[in-house]
């Protein structure tokens, strides 16, 4: 990966970021118009479509980028040293453009009005732990994984974690603000926004100080 | 694969496309029948059904043929030099042929008539954009894919694209035709298909134009 | 597996075959208590307990005894020379052993009577040729399968067949005698159980007959 | 794995069996939330919920400490020397504060009370032998999965048995301890929680004498 240029490393960035939010907010669409009010088959729906998602985006764009179409992500890796510091700005400006175009396409694809905000409230004590949680949870996932299985493992991670955290885990500030344009039952109104991520920067902390208490094993 | 006789290879396409398709539609009828109009679990069993059968049939046919089951597949390889141009319309004839052929066996199997026109009507520019992005994103994945991941990587994208395209990517010009010839919410009105079929061909472009922006890694 | 004794093969034929039917069996009664009459939400449970079930039960014991847990199965190994003449018998005794046990413990976790007989009606032409192709189709998978990879791909096209034949795809004698003593939606009334039979050994024949017809590639 | 200090083992098993069970019970109370009384979707989202969890835990803290999460496994870890004699009570602690700890977790997250017993009934012959049957299956999985599936396997067995059992496969006692502080229709009442853990403990002596009449080979 190191000897890609850096401008093919943020368009790949751009690029599966953009899937990755036409896929969740597409699907979002498509579970809303076909469940009838039935929100834990259109969460069904959801969930399937995001984490198959996450899983071919990862597989097919990892080695050309890391595929972290996450923020937290990218900050984990600087930490590790895994991520050049000179190019993390470059890589969390590539994923909120990527977020807000895949956002747009979705609308588009489904002849809703392409700029759209949400209204769909998110807030509460209950749901920022649930993203302290879930952003915790996903870069422990990232950080132990073997490598041969990040993608599965981050895809089954997030599929368990739509189900068990009150916000349905965005656990991802790109995710957060590309779901601000998609007034749907997967979008967040944007004034809850700034809380959801200030919740994902908790984990982020608490992800490190974790990490220090586990075991330095082959597959760390 | 090059030493295999180029009438097994044929056989295989059109073996793996019937296959497919019978998927596709045989599942859509037994989902209908099932489902009492909720149309979100009907979209789910008939999501799971066609991605397994995209695995399994990837899995067992590709050594064979490449198991393409798409025309856009197979000019794809054509393009990057892995399958032999005298090949390719022997390749598109066998998949539509069995794409027809699969159709028609779902219908029997089911106790309907063997020869039927689909009436589900599937048009609008949404759609259009929808069979675009569709196509693209399959083609990149089969750009991209690490090879021994292939099937799984293409059953998660079409498992994903089911449900974030408003067309429910059909991303395949023989799947098009197939579903001429099935009367069911899976299947697209004759009139309809054309212009699927001419997104799917600015998909296949649109793939083209991108991968010359994609990094090339090891495995490309 | 040469060199494990006939016994321990044959008990382990007994007891994944028993174990497959208490999961075919008493997920579908799991289903049918918890669905309300919304039977395609009760196929998606049936379905997924039934793929998990065929996926661990290979990969656990498919070392021990190749886990047919199906006569044509084994009639197609012995068809191959993968399993000796002699021992065929002995693993279909095991098999139809098993499916009645597996039967007969699901009742028995349920609380319902543990000997009991099916009433579920499955008859008819389009069921038949259902039969034949799910067990052709099945056949296939077995044969050309990459052998690290047998049970994803016969799990996946179990999860494909369910819906896509009209029959569910029972495609195992075994199974089929199994399901005879389950009075529930997954059920088979006695007097219809023949003809799945006969239909699924015209599949059989028909599998060796297009195997001819297959390339002989490295993963067959 | 041996190298590895034991506090920071314990840690893991801590943190594992905290997050399984935050997985289980919060998935069941999201989904509890959604299904509007639809209890077999709901069982559908509890079920992918907990088998993605079960897969990413073996699959990123297997290398640290085996990812038991189970005194049951730990148990017969124990018996096949796999676990040191002495390390066994550690484990067991650790896993019951994990699992009380990620029960509590899952409260708060949905802004529950933090602390509460389940008051749903789990009783009777039918439902014990079930227990009996979901621990002596878990453990012939996790006895003979082949090294490397074992997270795939044990996810596919629990996925399987949440169906195909009456009682939805506990077959943990951790587990069942966990699920007493959760009051919903993933809770048990704690007066029913005894019996569950006599079956359990029958279900690791009926695996321990199965083993002995399966085959010895390659992937024991």
């Amino acid at each position: 990966m190191d000897t890609i240029p850096f401008w093919r490393r943020l368009f790949v960035e751009f690029l599966a970021t953009a899937l990755l939010l036409a896929a969740i907010l597409g699907s979002g669409i498509m579970a809303a118009k076909l469940s009838n009010g039935n929100n834990a088959v259109a969460l069904l729906g959801n969930t399937l479509a995001t984490i198959f998602a996450l899983y071919f985006l990862i597989e097919i764009f990892g080695p050309s980028s890391g595929a972290h179409m996450n923020p937290a992500v990218s900050i984990l890796m600087k930490w590790r040293g895994a991520l050049d510091g000179k190019m993390l700005g470059g890589y969390i400006a590539a994923q909120m453009a990527g977020a807000v175009f895949g956002a747009c396409l979705a609308n588009a694809m489904f002849d809703l009005s392409v700029w759209q905000l949400a209204s769909n409230a998110r807030t509460g004590a209950g749901q920022w732990l649930a993203e302290v949680v879930a952003t915790t949870g996903l870069l422990l996932v990232v950080l132990k994984a073997p490598p041969q299985k990040t993608a599965a493992c981050v895809a089954a991670y997030i599929g368990s974690a739509f189900w068990f955290t009150s916000s349905t885990s965005f656990a991802n500030p790109a995710v957060t603000i590309g779901r601000m344009f998609s007034d749907t039952f997967s979008g967040i109104a944007p004034q809850d926004a700034p809380a959801f991520i200030v919740a994902q920067g908790v984990g982020i902390a608490l992800a490190m100080g974790i990490d220090r208490l586990l075991p330095r094993n082959a597959s760390a």
